[in-house]
């Protein structure tokens, strides 16, 4: 049980750590914080977020906390546990806020000491604005929350980062396996992102904001991207989200036809079908 | 010059007629309706968006008005004006709302009275819904505009068409010919439709909105569609559609190419563009 006893740690104090610090503050948690900017640090301190910061990763800074909140881009995550396991408290629970799944939720787990568990997680939140400045827990209201257990988690550490997913404001807690995850957000966020790109450089656009109505700049919203983030997170689950390209370029040749055949049989069909499924999705 | 002492005809009560009846009587002009439902008719009544309605168009219902508003469907606003142009008033200015040109302007101009002038007009702005009861001057609000004059219109006819849009509550008000229009919103507003409709269709989606972020749910808010309306918009559409299809493809190709290579470079580079450009479109 994640009682208000229990200490936690974010480790990386940008948008989504800072949006956790947020959330948990909030929620009466104490809340600290190792992060590499003494800004960020202050910042943080200043608005009440996180109760402790440091920008030094040491047995005094991290020693004490029962949670551990990873919020690193995924290399650095990998690293920081190689170099900092050693520091972390004994029996913590150990969680994260990765976009992708497969290629280190396993890692993480064969490197651990044996008595540390890591429990992968995913809020499905965020914004197009980046650093602890722009975190606020209200990116989690109402948000989807995927966790990613494998067989080596216990019972009791899965429910604990579940329930770590409500206190954020979450309302949707979903298991996946890493690779179940992988596909999906593949899919869900990843093609999402491609297609924004797509859409706002592959012609000059400069010129067309007198002429656009909503559909546009809700599709290129997240054109606004962290290019090293993403660019990471696009690499790091290629074979998915090729799969997911591959399968969406396909459906848009289907269209393609029936356009310049004059199909209007096969446009309406999968206009209809889009607009049922479509009504699902509304939060 | 639109003087409030104008009478208005809206021709074809749906979303966008309705619309346009109810901004236009908070503006102060008096506003009848022509459209096939009676239902349409007492509902605008009720609520007091038109002032005077019919299901059928005779000189009675039509011949007293200065500015008609046709908001139908391409293919029967061209079989309106050819059946019942007779009884439009002399000299009466004659707009339309519809989301093509190039098949539409010069057709209508060709087959209309020497007394009447026609410029078209598209607000871009609309709903995931239809129909009058779902009609609402909201939509407007802050919107672009497009007016596509001809060789064939008067300045003053353009001019008075302009301030239609203002008086809607459109904010930037444009000019585009024809063929530019068409090219624009073959990819500002039919690509978008086909890239929601292509991310509903393609796979089953129907168990995925427990995992889903925001970005798929803005991208693929339009996936409702009115599958009659834009199937004809599509393919009436088709050479300016069919190319920016082609364009967006190619990019995603280029996509899929630095992903699959493992091109940071280029994956960063295109997102860093994107990201610069978006900043332009935010209302």
């Amino acid at each position: 049980m994640l009682t208000k006893d229990k200490k936690v740690l974010i480790v990386g104090l940008g948008l989504m750590g800072g949006s956790y610090a947020e959330a948990l503050t909030r929620q009466g948690f104490q809340v600290g914080a190792v992060t590499r900017s003494q800004d960020s640090i202050d910042y943080a301190l200043e608005q009440g977020i996180i109760q402790s910061g440091s920008t030094s990763v040491s047995q005094e800074t991290v020693g004490g906390y029962d949670v551990v909140v990873l919020a690193l881009y995924p290399h650095v995550l990998l690293q920081w546990i190689a170099d900092n396991q050693q520091f972390i408290k004994p029996g913590a629970l150990i969680t994260d806020v990765t976009g992708v799944k497969s290629q280190l939720v396993y890692k993480v787990q064969e490197m651990l000491r044996p008595d540390l568990e890591f429990v992968g997680a995913h809020p499905m939140a965020g914004r197009e604005v980046y650093g602890v400045r722009n975190a606020t827990s209200a990116i989690f209201k109402g948000a989807n929350y995927i966790v990613t257990p494998t067989p080596s988690n216990t019972p009791d550490a899965i429910a604990d980062v579940e329930q770590l997913g409500l206190l954020l404001g979450c309302t949707r807690i979903s298991r996946l396996t890493p690779e179940e995850h992988d596909s999906m957000i593949g899919f869900l966020s990843q093609l999402t992102h491609c297609i924004a790109v797509a859409l706002m450089t592959g012609k000059d656009v400069e010129h067309m904001s007198a002429y656009t109505g909503d559909s546009f700049r809700d599709l290129t919203r997240i054109a606004r991207i962290n290019d090293e983030m993403w660019s990471e997170l696009f690499l790091i689950n290629r074979p998915a989200l090729l799969e997911q390209m591959d399968l969406f370029t396909g459906q848009m040749q289907i269209l393609r036809d029936a356009i310049a055949t004059g199909d209007t049989k096969t446009l309406r069909s999968m206009m209809k079908l889009s607009t049922e499924r479509r009504a699902l999705f509304d939060k």
